[in-house]
């Protein structure tokens, strides 16, 4: 016979179950919970042991119960916390770190490990001459919201730059947004679910795995070579894992630096026909090409590939703008998500970026600026050779080197013990999936001019034989 | 015996069932398909059937599989559509359409539906004195990403305004965000799962509904009063609903102008606290106040209430600039989500609010834009009277009044009828989850000054006795 204190036994084991699977993470917050029958049957229990035991569970507030969807794993008292979404990871090389570290510190860090220009190789000038023109503007562009779509002069400019590119769409493919990021953020409302599969390049851009962490998205990565993804592993996880999207640059790939060749962009769009598979091109790094590498989005048309950009990089981060170009039945649909999530955008930064974009200055401000960084990656890539780190390729553009350590060192713990010495430095893992980049590292060549850089890293490298 | 042909009979049979409920939105995109089991037993039919009729259905791209948690209906061409989530509604009070009109609609049209003041009524002066100040500001503010939370400055200048109401916070507690709504955003994103259920003010301000359909969030609503929530209906709600959120004003309630009331205040924070419900306070008509009503917030010194505000408002919506305040820990999280989904923001955006705040104008532009709107609410609340359009309460402070129509008058039909004189207005049932408003309309009175206004609607309305 059956007592109540065998019963409450069994209710007490299938809730430690539960318990340890949540605290190993193995199940993760906002996860589904096997279900009543299925874990009664692995439990070898009946029913209603494992009914009583989520009932109490949830009673406990571990787990919560979804009215015809089941049980599901709580949220921490931080209801939704990126950090504890996705592999977890040392702090250091946590990609949110990273970009914490690299917005939070003044000015008297050194960031070879950040993502941007310093200040001074800005068009500063241009800049001041926008702001004064704009204090002359007309009363509605200080004060209004903005279009839908985002002020039409700049749009139509945009149009006309990726038509140089080889891309023809009219206005009403292009939105703008508040950035390179908010673009992506809209993209990824629009096409996943939750628990939808995202292919990103192996290693790419951090803040992508941080942005698909924010979408519960299941992220998984192609080797990314160089001159594009590494076609095999390619089709064999379109295969797979059926992604919706792949997110990749294809100018100048962040963080190595390498270019998307021609046949590679024709094949990769060709299996993404194949398997219904939506590209997101970031193209955030288009002006610091000299001659144009291939473009998915324009040898597809704009039928399956979503291009993004911004200004952040070559203008200003600190007004925010950038944009996103799509075919028009796709921008309605994002549209509305825009409106919904952050209502109108405003004039000023759009007027601002018109105003620099046509001002005489900015393309002789572009010649200036690319030879300027190809000198600088001369020199860093020189620099960080006799330190024993070695570009993995000589990029034709930007502002990235991609290096390998020395035999023996873990780029992780360089980076660690270097940001004592105030260098903020940016890992190879952080920019990994696999985690397979710990004898990577990213510099910023644009950062580099202060010699505390290499003297950090040479006085925290190994010494040589 | 079964033959191969009634069994290919009887899988269309399952497939066309699906397909139907597609099409009639009994399933609409995003939505779980029965589970194999269920639906062989309601068509009854084998388990292997529907098997066969899932697979195809996915194979035809209609739905999709997802390992482990069964079939779903996939997205339709444009992926993710808010105009297909939530209750059918005609376009004309689909508050999309609303917001859309309104922004996208030139200088020539009327817009006494929309939520704003005119270019003309905003601190135009003060606005260009900050450009031009601006203009001469450090290389890093016009360039540089901010730090996470935002611009120290405006972020103690914000711990100060709200200590003037009451609630004492360091700057800790608030994060800078590109605006009011895209602080809501990440509240939601932060708080949220997919079908979590949230409640709203009935009527409340329209694109809370859309912004709720983006998170795929249930939603309820609770009669608005002329003092508060219906008390009795929200303890019953959240006794019933469990809602994890509930969004309202306080100051100037959005689009009633009603004012939350302290006894009331109490009763709904003593109500949550009961039942663990997290508050998000919209705040961004506080500047419109001469005396402040209750806040949330205060009352409860942000334990479970969080602040939102902006100055697009008061200030200008062209340069995008709102925030949150909330509990330290919670800002954490918060901020994670804003770099992962926008990065770091920009620092011109803040540095104009800061610059126009400190200007010693402001306030007595303040004082001079609250007397202008209160002599446009009484004239606004004649002329409309005149017309048998009734205010349902005459507000303390701010740009709305919320009238009744005459008898047998739609307030949908009337608007309608007036965007035909090029006047947009915006009828109640965009604000109203109930669809109980259908006789109230949304009047900004800073939008009445011309005569065609109320032209227009006399021209409409059915002519009196």
């Amino acid at each position: 016979m059956d007592t109540n204190v065998q019963r409450s036994g069994r209710i007490e084991t299938v809730m430690q179950a539960i318990r340890s699977r949540i605290a190993s993470r193995s199940l993760v917050a906002g996860a589904r919970l096997p279900s009543v029958r299925a874990f009664a049957r692995a439990m070898q229990v009946s029913v209603s042991t494992v009914v009583e035991a989520y009932e109490r569970l949830a009673a406990e507030g571990l787990i919560r119960s979804r009215p015809g969807s089941g049980f599901f794993v709580a949220a921490p008292l931080a209801p939704f916390s990126l950090v504890d979404i996705g592999p977890r990871l040392e702090r250091d090389i946590d990609p949110l770190w990273v970009s914490r570290q690299s917005l939070e510190s003044g000015a008297d860090v050194l960031k070879p490990g950040c993502g941007w220009l310093p200040p001074e190789w800005l068009p500063q000038a241009a800049l001041r001459r926008a702001l004064r023109s704009l204090g002359r503007a007309d009363d509605a562009v200080l004060t209004d919201y903005s279009s839908p779509l985002g002020l039409p002069g700049l749009r139509q400019l945009l149009a006309r730059r990726l038509a140089d590119h080889g891309l023809s769409v009219g206005p009403d493919a292009i939105m703008l947004t508040e950035s390179g990021t908010h673009a992506i953020d809209l993209i990824c409302r629009f096409f996943l679910e939750p628990g939808d599969c995202v292919l990103v390049d192996d290693p790419c851009y951090f803040n992508f795995h941080a942005l698909l962490r924010a979408h519960r998205a299941k992220i998984v990565s192609v080797p990314y070579l160089a001159d594009g993804p590494d076609l095999a592993a390619f089709a064999a996880i379109l295969e797979t894992h059926r992604p919706r999207l792949y997110i990749t640059n294809s100018g100048v790939h962040n963080p190595t630096g390498a270019s998307l060749s021609a046949v590679n962009a024709h094949r990769v769009l060709t299996l993404a026909d194949r398997a219904g598979l939506t590209i997101v091109e970031d193209d955030i790094f288009a002006d610091f090409e000299d001659v144009a590498s291939a473009r998915l989005s324009a040898f597809d048309g704009l039928n399956r590939v979503v291009q993004i950009g911004s200004f952040s990089k070559t203008l200003s981060a600190s007004m925010r703008c950038g944009y996103v170009a799509a075919r028009p039945d796709w921008i309605e649909g994002l549209s509305d998500l825009k409106i919904a999530t952050s209502f109108g955008g405003g004039q000023l930064a759009a007027a601002m970026v018109l105003a620099v974009l046509t001002d005489g200055g900015y393309r002789k401000y572009l010649e200036g600026l690319k030879t300027r960084l190809a000198s600088a990656r001369q020199k860093a890539a020189k620099d960080l050779a006799g330190l024993g780190l070695v570009p993995w390729l000589l990029p034709k553009a930007g502002l990235f080197l991609w290096c390998e350590m020395p035999e023996g060192v873990d780029s992780a713990d360089l980076a660690r013990q270097c940001l004592t010495d105030g260098v903020i430095l940016a890992p190879g893992n952080v920019f990994s999936l696999s985690q397979n980049a710990g004898r990577f590292m990213r510099f910023n060549v644009a950062q580099m001019d202060d010699p505390k850089v290499c003297a950090s890293l040479k006085a925290r490298l190994p010494r040589k034989g």
